[in-house]
């Protein structure tokens, strides 16, 4: 019988739509709330928490990630959360209710502190966003992150920069005094925001390779080096089509994705994960924001010699009403004009770009195609020639 | 000096701003409200409809399209319009506010009659399509046709099926009576919009040869078989690159894009036009409506064996607030797998899908990369699963 072993099922409508005993009448066992302990491959067995132990012949890792903490003192008192899990999600909630949650501040300041940034400011609580350097999202480039800076401070989002936090300290009444290097701030809930890394305890324990990324090791069918072990999601690499590495880009979609890989294969009917491009986006306020492929240091470390162009332009036709800006970045090698990857931000249309130009980098499209693909062009959507032609064609000249 | 003739430049903006004189700065004699009559090769000269001569090296032809008549009685009279030109859009305009316009009926349902049905209705004029056949918009599955008729009639469009017109006759007031195999109706104004062909009057007068679709040929130069004449925009054909026919597709990207390359090609820095998918879209209403690549029956034409599957899926993850259906269409070769083409319908995300599957097609990628390709996932643009990967995956099921 097939155990699932970890913690509730993702989300809450598959929560309490497939209990347990729902599950096991397809024929899985799965078992929630349970901590895998230890890996006892001699036997073949799973040791649980609680001192159960379930037989395997394959075994797959999907323990997903860690949250990196900062390591301060105090940075695990009640009312200061981690973003990792389901169950972190439901206790944030709990506590908003519980201590009437005026102000919080989130620490970090990559995509999931500017949705946790946009939740909370919609349910009109006082957040501050500290962060280590001086802008938000460093995936993007600085001319964006701007963008998203100002669609913070539209939004009353405080954007603090240059912070070096030391502690965590309990206050009166529930509050949480977060001491920084800008001094000391009292708030009701402090979430730490700082990034994630992947969980390899189980993997380490029974020695399975890792790879540069500090990720497993796996291959196309999502099998690490070990027989009968695969490994799939955040905790797992993934190859990289536009920079040809094995990478660690712990996203959801990925994760959905080798699942079914190592399903299948499991299963008997092989199937290979054909890899990813980097594909990645997110929404803070009235903004989209999303980027795919490398950006030029990936490039250049991929040995490209990446050459760029950022463009302004009109998310839909330039004499349309509720037109909107929408700011496109493509980066490109200069030897061969191969598309290398690409940015946008706008108030509509960034994600519909660059899932296009996904696909193009999917198929290692070069600029002379990219400048003049068969767009489904008309006013409300887009201009005769959308910004994609457009930056295509100005990166064009300096291949 | 490098001549424009033809009518007035096409939007209102370049209207005002790019006055003959103003090109005449730049270099080129522009001459509006112009018609070419004749043009004479032997002396290398175009005759204009007032007799003066204007000498040519090189010739361009961008005569665009007729409108198709359905030559009956009375679709001449005054209040009686195509809409094939910006000067028909002024004169709609104009006769609006003259006859103080209450009830217009639209003849032919493809999308640009949609299109006017939404324009007339967002202005508070009663508006009825007359169609011949059953449902709109035919290059389209009928399942989405059907939706597109529900958009129409949810607005207040009444629409008309089964219409022979027989004739148009002036009433009282500058009122207009069709007649029809149902009887007569007594409007305001008539918009005859049951298509165009491509204005090959010139072009027949020299002797051009034309290609099976009646456009003139050309090739990827966009030079026709004379030397020194060139064809461009919808009077022309289009190299299809899935198809691998040329076709006549009139639409104003592909114009566009056909222009710069006559331009370049002319200017002596040699550009070839890749072709084009057949990406197009309109939006009616609150719906997206788009479609790129083949349809069954061209595929079938072109030697394909064409499956598809029509899937119904979320715009965004389901779980998030203003969720709304998306339709999606695929087509294969069933001995290939490759994609072939993709229709949409949906209140948000239709257009982001058939330009992205535009950008696959573009690369002829087949369903085993369709299924799987990285898209830019968040839940406020898309499920982990995106209606594509659903669709293809399904798809690739029956090849």
């Amino acid at each position: 019988m097939p155990y699932y072993i970890g913690d509730v099922i993702k989300n809450e409508k598959n929560l309490i739509a497939r209990t347990p005993e729902k599950f096991r009448e397809t024929g899985i066992d799965v078992r929630i709330d349970t901590r895998a302990e230890e890996i006892d491959e001699k036997a073949g067995e799973v040791r649980l928490a609680d001192g159960i132990r379930l037989p395997y012949e394959i075994l797959v890792l999907g323990t997903g990630t860690t949250t990196v903490l900062q390591g301060i003192p105090g940075e695990t008192l009640e009312g200061v959360f981690a973003l990792r899990k389901f169950t972190d999600a439901i206790r944030i909630k709990a506590w908003l209710r519980e201590v009437s949650c005026r102000k919080v501040i989130i620490v970090g300041a990559g995509f999931i502190g500017m949705e946790m940034a946009e939740a909370l400011r919609n349910i009109g609580i006082e957040t501050q966003v500290f962060h280590r350097g001086t802008l938000p999202v460093s995936r993007w480039d600085p001319e964006f992150s701007k963008v998203v800076l100002e669609e913070l401070r539209r939004n009353q989002v405080e954007f603090i920069t240059g912070v070096e936090t030391k502690s965590v300290e309990a206050g009166k009444d529930r509050r949480l005094r977060l001491v920084t290097n800008h001094g000391e701030d009292e708030v009701d809930m402090i979430l730490m925001a700082v990034g994630v890394r992947p969980d390899v305890a189980l993997a380490k324990q029974i020695g399975l390779p890792l790879g540069k990324t500090g990720a497993i090791q796996v291959n196309f069918s999502q099998q690490t080096p070990r027989a009968g072990v695969y490994a799939v999601g955040d905790c797992a690499e993934s190859f990289h089509r536009v920079s040809g590495r094995w990478v660690h880009i712990p996203l959801g979609d990925i994760a959905n994705k080798q699942g079914r890989i190592a399903g299948r294969n499991i299963g008997g009917r092989t199937m290979l994960f054909p890899g990813i491009v980097g594909a990645q986006s997110f929404k803070v306020f009235d903004l989209e924001v999303a980027a795919t492929g490398l950006d030029e240091r990936e490039a250049a470390l991929s040995g490209f010699h990446p050459v760029s162009t950022l463009v302004w332009g009109n998310a839909i036709a330039g004499s349309m009403p509720g037109n909107t800006e929408l700011g496109l970045k493509l980066i490109a090698d200069q030897a061969t004009g191969k598309l290398l990857g690409a940015q946008a931000v706008g108030k509509a249309g960034a994600v519909s770009r660059i899932n296009t130009l996904s696909a193009a980098l999917w198929a290692g499209l070069t600029l002379d195609d990219v400048g003049w693909l068969d767009l489904a062009y008309a006013p409300p959507f887009s201009g005769a020639w959308d910004p994609i032609h457009i930056a295509a064609q100005i990166l064009r000249r300096k291949v």
